[in-house]
């Protein structure tokens, strides 16, 4: 093969890929504004807005699906080499992330109108809205690392995902006792709890995402095994200290 | 390109496919034990199988990584046409399936000794072990479908799939009952909860690979959109009547 040939395959492969990362990010963007409105209309009670979620979850997954597949296509025509086929391979992990980022946003929107007829629990809204400002704007940050290849800003976006689950935690204890306090409670903070669990679990996507930058960044997965702990998975003192009250 | 050239390719990228689909088996093989210790810890309150099934979760996410090494390795080796490319993508697909199904029996196993100290509910585990063997029993069916190609037995697994959502949303009914009938039932019935859910996801990552196996067998997804509804999530009256009692 000539270089020329070469040159020319090489500039074809990169430009594919430009096309990709910025189908990538238009992704991302849309995904969001997703986690965004829908976090709003659980706290403003705006079952418009949790429609318009729930609505533009399908653009979501239609881009889900073309990334797939114009992913599969370059792989096919081009061949890329073991470098430039990781940086494929990561592209569609990235998109199933934020695929099911946005059905976690779909699943949060849906729960404004069941939220809207409950027992109004004092506050929690509010932190849970702010629970899922702090995943979007991890998310926003790790698709920034990824452009960037910045492996220090993507560590930082592992970090936080620690404060998301702190906060989930947090939220646990929180609506147990309210349970506990009044029963008429139980049905509200099932509902609740059900939130910030969704939220949480965004949170791990971001993470999975910020795991990929890193490894493209520096070829190697994240030093630190990461401990991804749902405490309340494993910590009894956590259920029983509450039973016990 | 001689044809004996292509030949030796072509049968050169078989032996690489076949290698392939024989660790997913074997990956299967063991997420199947996974959930299948992980449902009998629970209900006979072992803590040493819950132990074993915690351990036994490196060795699954060491396949999916291997998997996806070998897979990336094949399409930069062999370059492979769209049609098997398709098959490689669809492997790693189900090797992230897999691998989250995994770590849903390592949450559900970590359980194990939360309960044990906990009010024992009637019923409950028995009925979360039978969802748990209901789920197990459709892997076995999607890996069995994915190896004959068999669209009808993969159609069949996401038909059972419906029936593992309605289990779920029976369970959590109940939950609420018995926590409003009782508050020292509360935590309990939400880590009971818990567990419910996680089969029911469990179930969900089942049915994504019954679909590859639809797409591998067919070239598209199955017909009817499949409307895989978390009920609790937008039936108000599931919340409402309960709440009235």
């Amino acid at each position: 093969m000539s270089d020329e040939l070469k040159q020319h395959i090489a500039s074809a492969f990169d430009r594919d890929l430009e096309g990709i990362q910025a189908q990538i990010l238009k992704m991302g963007g849309l995904v969001e504004v997703a986690i965004h409105d829908a976090a709003k209309s659980l706290e403003t009670r705006d079952e418009e807005l949790a429609g318009q979620v729930v609505t533009g979850d399908e653009a979501i997954d239609a881009m889900d699906e073309a990334l797939n597949e114009e992913a599969a296509r370059v792989i096919a025509l081009r061949a890329p080499t073991a470098t430039d086929l990781r940086v494929v391979l990561s592209v569609m992990r990235m998109s199933a992330n934020l695929e099911r980022i946005g059905d976690l946003s779909k699943n949060l929107a849906k729960r404004t109108t069941v939220l809207a007829q409950m027992t109004q629990i004092n506050g929690s809204t509010t932190a849970l809205r702010r629970m899922a400002r702090d995943v979007e704007l991890m998310l926003k940050d790790a698709l920034d690392a990824y452009i960037k290849r910045d492996e220090a800003l993507a560590l930082d976006v592992l970090d936080r995902d620690r404060d998301v689950d702190q906060m989930y935690n947090t939220l646990f204890r929180e609506f147990l006792t309210f349970m506990l306090e009044d029963p008429r409670n139980i049905t509200s903070c099932m509902h609740l709890h059900f939130i910030a669990k969704n939220i949480e679990r965004m949170g791990d996507h971001v993470t999975s995402i910020a795991e990929q930058v890193v490894f493209l960044a520096t070829g190697s997965t994240p030093d630190e095994a990461r401990v991804k702990e749902d405490r309340t998975s494993s910590d009894p003192s956590l259920s029983t200290d509450i039973e016990l009250e």
